[in-house]
């Protein structure tokens, strides 16, 4: 079994002032290759803190993964406290000054004092090159670990691993046929977690020492994660599989996909499928709707755009809502809402119009209709959905859970459109 | 100087499954009033890491706040574990049974056996009211260190902070009259960190062994954090005040707020003042630049809406854009992103008109316009400026910028129609 750690340096993490993605990162992409990440842990821009951590995660870890404090200004310490841990001295490292030569002048920018400094190297490192930015990746073996360090910017630090760590690691695996782990996630939608568990009931009858279940809750469904620990590759394929086995028994129904596709993806790859296009009309999510059609490449096959209609009178002249529904029901009711999915839909000439309208708060509402309430419409080519959600009173996730909802949504009409025609 | 430590409990986070958003959130408001964050920590659902951790944890910290694994499933694991470690034995918790009895019958659902169980809580442990959800917060006081634990969804973690948590430690700050640090961030725009980094020049001409400064580049610029560490709370003060009065000499005209504030809020405060409004055309971002506009309360003051016009034909159709333009220039161009920008402005007669036309990858580059190319128009009542930029590689990245940069387009134009103003 191959044992990770991940330390992340740096004052801005350590308070708190971006979020860590680049742990999560790392850790997902070990995990997915069969090593165990046995820890994280975060400590600011200090010498000895550093080495305190670097001493105690090589205790239980064949790799330390480690990013940030590699930038060109006073508060990156990180290659100095290396340096000085494993009592190495500098060198210039040739490669580098010449890679950095080169990146300035294709940017038309002169290589100042203070960047050079990135081709400063301890000399016992092996370099890892970064095509991405100025700071190397640096590699230092001990006889047990292997440490890496890489800059904190997601893309320099995606990049070397993926170049250079990753493939290390699988060289590591084959070489000395370990044994590993094996995750596979089962996405679930319009079902909630305890009832989910409540229908899959007692987990110990299908798991044992190398296997395990998680439930993990989001605003768009529940995951439920398949563990096999420990074990051979051929093993950890059969664990998982006769564990997945069971649980489509109980709950397939509620399941769309498995390892971490979103709804999202789901939703595009039927309509792409199917040859079929969307249109959108947003007031409270504002075209956070749209913008999650188009996260993903090759969105152009089936979303063509959208109107955010924000203000009532942009949903009377753009989506024709007629002004005396909006007087009479409101802007953030079935009626307009109809309206906004079925104006869309006619004026951009799309297979669907999907629209949401809602107070997202934190003001606005009023007894009858409490922030949190929104209403989501879904047009066909043969009938409209409408329906009202009452979610909390959080601005943001509202808005999420208002895209989630609208994802569900068609999903659940493109799925009940695939069955029938697999049924005919 | 009270010092924190976070700790977070979930195989979710340590596999790399979500990112540990929790995390972030507590140190920044621990260190917004006043706390050392020593370090955060991530663990698996196993018994025997966690305990470990706690100890470790305990000996440099005055708070040990740990999220996760109080869910009602069986991987949840903190509350048994704590209990084992503080030599517990469960009781039932009445105000908390009354609690959930009254959280369920309110969503017509019944208190299921397994639900009940959140009201089963070790002995000794104050318990912390969560008034969003089901599972308490619980707190164990040793002779040197307060432990508390909460559940992993964000809201009721927040929850627990500011009714419970964030109370103590302020009460602790007054009645031991602790030193304490504190932070003010300066936001810049427009400018690269090596280039600030030489303007500041040499720090140390500033800053002690009490006092910092950090620079954290980002998409939207870069933000540069004072510190002033474990001194009184007015020392800390003047400490700040004059590291910020000598960034501002050398720096000032590229700052455009503090602590935090972000390009897109002071965009939405100057619209606010001037009473101004604006919409968006969106092709490659797709209603991103709507989404951040709408992310703020009383959003609409100053968004009326906007048009999504991901297709060519929506282009011509909803904003005028001239078919023989896309023809001969293309989509990505000055010419296009220029009508778009002046269609969606007149067509929904806002003040400002934004649009972002461009190629976000993965595909679509060619060698004249590389992926990464992007138009971004911003029409006003006098002019129209129209700006190219060539971004990377990374879709997500790309569209993130656009959404930055046209931030950054809008706030340069009314910071100097603000100056022209005050120059009357």
């Amino acid at each position: 079994m191959i044992k990770c750690s991940i330390l992340t340096i740096g004052d801005e993490i350590c308070i708190g002032q971006i979020v860590n993605t680049n742990a999560a990162w790392i850790a997902s992409h070990c995990t997915e290759i069969g090593c165990e990440v046995v820890t994280h842990s975060i400590v600011g821009d200090d010498g000895e803190e550093i080495k305190a951590e670097l001493t105690r995660l090589s205790k239980n870890s064949d790799y330390v993964i480690i990013t940030g404090g590699l930038g060109p200004t006073h508060d990156d310490v990180t290659k100095k406290v290396l340096c000085e841990y494993f009592n190495d001295t500098y060198i210039w490292h040739e490669p580098t000054l010449v890679w950095l030569q080169d990146f300035y002048s294709r940017r038309g920018r002169q290589l100042t004092e203070r960047n050079k400094l990135q081709a400063y190297i301890p000399s016992t490192c092996q370099v890892l090159s970064n095509e991405r930015g100025t700071a190397p990746g640096m590699l230092f073996k001990t006889e047990s670990t292997i440490f890496v360090s890489m800059p904190g910017v997601p893309r320099e630090m995606m990049y070397i691993m993926e170049q250079h760590v990753f493939p290390l690691i699988e060289q590591h695996f084959t070489l000395q046929n370990q044994t590993r782990n094996m995750f596979r996630t089962l996405m679930t939608i319009g079902v909630a977690e305890s009832d989910l568990a409540d229908m899959i009931g007692d987990v110990s009858e299908f798991l044992n020492t190398n296997s395990s279940l998680a439930f993990l809750p989001s605003y768009s469904g529940v995951r439920l994660r398949i563990g096999a620990h420990n074990v051979s590759s051929g093993k950890a394929v059969e664990i998982v599989d006769t564990i997945e086995r069971n649980i489509r028994q109980k709950v397939g129904k509620f399941i769309y996909g498995a390892n971490n596709i979103s709804i999202e993806k789901t939703v595009a790859q039927l309509l792409t499928e199917r040859g079929e296009t969307v249109s959108v009309a947003e007031s409270c999510t504002g075209g956070k709707i749209g913008a999650s059609l188009t996260d993903l490449p090759g969105s152009s096959a089936y979303f063509i755009g959208g109107i955010m209609a924000y203000s009532n009178a942009i949903k009377v002249q753009e989506l024709g809502v007629n002004s005396e529904d909006i007087e009479h029901y409101g802007a953030v009711s079935e009626e307009v809402a109809c309206a906004m999915s079925q104006g869309v839909r006619s004026k951009l000439q799309t297979d669907y119009g999907i629209a949401a309208t809602g107070i997202a708060g934190p003001d606005g509402g009023t007894d009858e209709k409490p922030v949190g309430t929104v209403w989501i419409s879904l047009s066909t080519p043969t009938s409209t959905i409408t329906k009202r959600f009452i979610f909390g009173n959080d601005r943001a996730a509202n808005r999420d859970r208002t895209v989630g909802a609208a994802f569900d949504m068609l999903y659940r009409y493109l799925r009940s459109r695939n069955d029938d025609n697999s049924g005919n």
